[in-house]
């Protein structure tokens, strides 16, 4: 790639005009009994099932949105077949011509940092990883260093959307909670390699659950990309998300998983119709002009 | 399994008389030239000498340990086939009757933080996994509650051993260091499921480069199992890591990876005989008794 990954992904938002992202987390339990019925149930079945699943998925929702977002979690969970499966969905979106974060939170140092980065930006091929800061600078940086190799980009978990997220994140120390801590960390780290567009290579998670600190944190990180988890099925609605924009629109991309890609029961025949109706609904409310 | 994991942890820590725990970082350049030789250089023959490496070493290192701790990070950099050889290796462990840690720092909350943990436990077969903290309550739960299931445990990042750890670690409120919060949290979770041995099944990462947060740590954490980095070729020595025991001689398990498997070059063809002498120089370095 030669285009920076801030400027892709301003083009990809752009082009659909929209700041919809589609998680893409198959769980067995949760796939059409249409597509279950013709794989076996172990691990290997599985994985050809979620497989067949998110590839469906993707051509149905990519009319309706820039950027998807698998979530490495449930390819693991179908074992070394969930892997290849993992990697053979982002190579469809990317032919798709959607842009892709491999959900991974990722996190280590040195070698083992660039071992990760090389997997998900050489093995998987994703635009941009999401990456947990606990382990402080040195667990950042190796990552970096990868993905401005090839212009990707990383997502820095800042302040998540679970309900326990404030035990750690929400410690104050002095004027700063560490959650402010780490996203002026990331606003220096996404400085250093502004695109065009103004934003810098390295985003930040933050949920839309809490509608206020995101407000706060949009103010504080003017040039840094959100992603916005917890839109949905999570409880935050399009007002509360509505903080995380710039004035013009841009500045966040607002994840959808379960609320996209499971509006239906098992055993209905019309999934795919309601996938479509949902990523359409979805799309609509979080259009950026 | 019907043992309590820190039973387990104590058990296999006194029956080779050691705290050495061997970590299993198999990198491609680092391999014996032995081995690469017999493989393609595609992520497929680069999986292949990795398990037959790691395989090789765990029979080597198995008379003077009795933990090994293979990091993900470099078998996903082998790709799908990659997680073949991890889950492979750490089978192959099980069968020498070494406890394995599987470190893949995982952190995520709900649904995806159990399916992470239902691959660790069920497909990696893993005694214990490495979690991040960050994510809060809901990131750690999780886990926890798939590894009382069948009698597995966690270690919590506490205080990392890399030169950037403290950027956020260290942030300090009221008395506390984040660390001290988050490893408070772990002493809470570890004392809801004690083992006989009077040690719980969550234990907390505390790097050997800090040896008084290493200290005050142990004061204040009793009855937590330390799993402790950066000894060896990271610069921590022996006399670094005394302050992580307790007056018995257990609570901690010390790491080291690169000093016991790579203490040779390439082109040796007495890799096997530097790695048994590394291996039982460690072992006595950190013997129990």
């Amino acid at each position: 790639m030669s285009t920076h990954f801030a400027d892709r992904l301003t083009e990809a938002v752009l082009w659909k005009n929209t700041a919809l992202c589609v998680g893409l987390d198959p769980r067995w339990d949760s796939l059409p009994r249409q597509i279950r019925e013709r794989y076996t149930t172990d691990l290997i079945g599985a994985a050809a099932a979620c497989e067949v699943f998110c590839l469906r998925v993707l051509e149905l929702v990519a009319p309706f949105c820039g950027v998807v977002k698998p979530q490495s979690a449930f390819f693991e969970a179908c074992g070394p077949t969930g892997f290849a499966a993992q990697q053979k969905v982002l190579a469809r979106a990317r032919e798709l011509g959607l842009l892709t974060i491999l959900d991974a939170k990722r996190g280590d140092i040195a070698s083992t940092a660039t071992a990760y980065a090389d997997a998900a930006f050489g093995i998987w091929d994703a635009d941009a990883l999401t990456v947990n800061p606990y382990l402080g600078r040195d667990a950042v940086e190796p990552f970096l260093s990868v993905a401005r190799k090839s212009d990707r980009g990383l997502f820095v978990l800042v302040r998540t959307s679970n309900p326990g997220a404030g035990l750690f994140q929400d410690v104050k120390s002095g004027e700063r909670t560490l959650y402010e801590i780490v996203g002026d960390a990331v606003a220096n780290w996404s400085g250093e390699n502004p695109g065009k567009c103004g934003y810098g290579d390295v985003g930040a998670v933050v949920g839309a659950t809490h509608p206020k600190e995101l407000q706060s944190l949009r103010q504080r990180l003017p040039g840094v990309w959100f992603l916005v988890p917890g839109y949905g099925a999570q409880g935050g609605s399009a007002a509360d998300v509505r903080a995380a924009f710039r004035a013009d629109g841009l500045g966040a991309i607002v994840n959808s998983s379960r609320g996209i890609t499971f509006p239906f029961q098992p055993d209905d025949d019309d999934w795919e119709s309601k996938i479509i109706a949902a990523a359409k609904k979805s799309a609509a409310e979080l259009a950026i002009k």
